[in-house]
């Protein structure tokens, strides 16, 4: 089996390790356009060979693990240049303009748009861990576009890697995972910021954070060059989420400033329904 | 040694934990208005005896664990219990009205401010852990004002579990710790509640939440006991946080909306630092 890597980060690089554990015999190439994360997928053996787009005639599988707008840019390249038994399939956080993009593409039954829910706030080749994707769920957006056979080839290779499987629409996938993904990346890296500036020349101040502060700013460390075209092809979820986030902080302010105690405890209380929802949420193992 | 601790919950029980660790042949005495607390805190062998106020002139070290309004309720009253051996150290989130509260205590001498950064979003007796306070700083506010044997009792015992001692007048402890922990528990009870008002009639959508989320939230799983008070002490401090961080999200938003997605990647790429600033926060032990 040859698979091809597009993008050899965090994503790509977890997917080879993955596909290696589960099929000694793979041959994987690896194609980015950073020499040196080439480099360093070669020598971490998460790739066999580096490889160029005309190639991929070769492929019996692409995954793309790049920024979600170098995924619209580069997936209908990629879908030229395949033969006609081989599944790309991608992992980006966005799905509606990846979707619309490629509908018209001769090879759009050589496509499976995925989102694999999955990864850490790490990125490039050190940071592919094996297993990153046992448990998770995958969603897959509008399957019945993929030709049957190719479907079973890229769903295999999912049940191997542990992941479950959940189909919806683009356009449902974009609004719910604005909430649940993109909305936490946002008030994770505000909140770094309002905290760095407040305490810019107080370093010492750090000392008083604890283990609180550094789960809710963790997204903060995450790759501008992955986020900025997500929040950008999302834009309009995004800015939704935003807005009734920021109701919602300007009314808990305003139960402060009329001293509503009350109010406040009752909302802390209906939200700690938190704790049983994430009971459901598949971790990273530590 | 006879320890007396008032409220057995994360912080009195871990307390409790360490020290028997520490010192096999202390006597441990439990005051809790919690009735099932006071048993689950005598059944997991935290406490050796239930006590009350009347028992306390028998303390050498009393050691109050209850929300901050309880421990500006309290502390006069303990005072008034021990005698002039006893040192009597807090563990709330908030120190300024503490310290006003029992400035002209005639026992002040005998009270150790203090504030372990240490803690989970849960809470009782079952939430008790060994080893909390190791590398955990440990803020002390008007130490001079403690009577100088009575500091040394305390750093003695702090020292033995492993902690780090910082110094700070309370107005200053209130005001950053506002911005590195309260304001966290805002924006993460707020995260939450958005997401689960927007999502309540689609319970499958938390299946695409990932550990992204899981961390932003985390602690919205907090007890309303306990931060209710917390906010409404420091509330000047809070809201000035709330403010600016409601603004720098109102900037984000902003930018979205007129495609400056140049200012997004910066705004990312700038908080990003946050990494090195993570690197130097003690954890809790997986």
């Amino acid at each position: 089996m040859n698979v091809f890597i597009v993008g050899i980060g965090l994503i790509g690089g977890s997917m080879a390790r993955d596909i290696r554990r589960i099929h000694p015999d793979v041959r994987i190439m690896g194609i980015d356009n950073n020499a040196a994360h080439l480099e360093e997928a070669m020598s971490l053996k998460l790739v066999d060979e580096i490889a160029e787009y005309s190639d991929l005639a070769r492929a019996d599988i692409v995954i793309v693990g790049v920024p979600v707008d170098a995924v619209v840019a580069e997936i209908p390249k990629i879908l030229d240049q395949i033969n006609d038994d081989t599944v790309v399939i991608d992992a980006g956080s966005t799905k509606a303009l990846i979707c619309q993009t490629i509908s018209d593409h001769p090879r759009r039954r050589n496509f499976l748009a995925c989102h694999p829910i999955s990864g850490t706030e790490f990125s490039g080749p050190t940071a592919a861990i094996d297993g990153l994707f046992e448990g998770k769920t995958n969603i897959i957006c509008e399957v019945e576009k993929t030709a049957f056979k190719l479907q079973e080839k890229a769903l295999e290779l999912f049940r191997e890697m542990g992941m479950r499987i959940r189909y919806m629409n683009p356009e449902a996938h974009d609004k719910h995972i604005a909430y649940v993904s993109h909305l936490s990346h946002i008030s994770s890296f505000m909140l770094g910021k309002t905290v760095i500036e407040k305490e810019k020349n107080e370093r010492d101040i750090f000392d008083m954070a604890g283990s609180g502060f550094e789960s809710t700013v963790r997204l903060a460390k995450s790759s501008p060059d992955m986020w900025t075209p997500i929040f950008e092809q999302n834009k309009v979820n995004v800015i939704e989420t935003l807005e009734e986030y920021i109701q919602n902080l300007e009314a808990f302010k305003k139960k402060l400033l009329t001293d509503d105690y009350e109010g406040i405890y009752n909302e802390m209380n209906n939200t700690n329904k938190i704790k049983e929802i994430l009971k459901g949420i598949p971790l990273n193992k530590q």
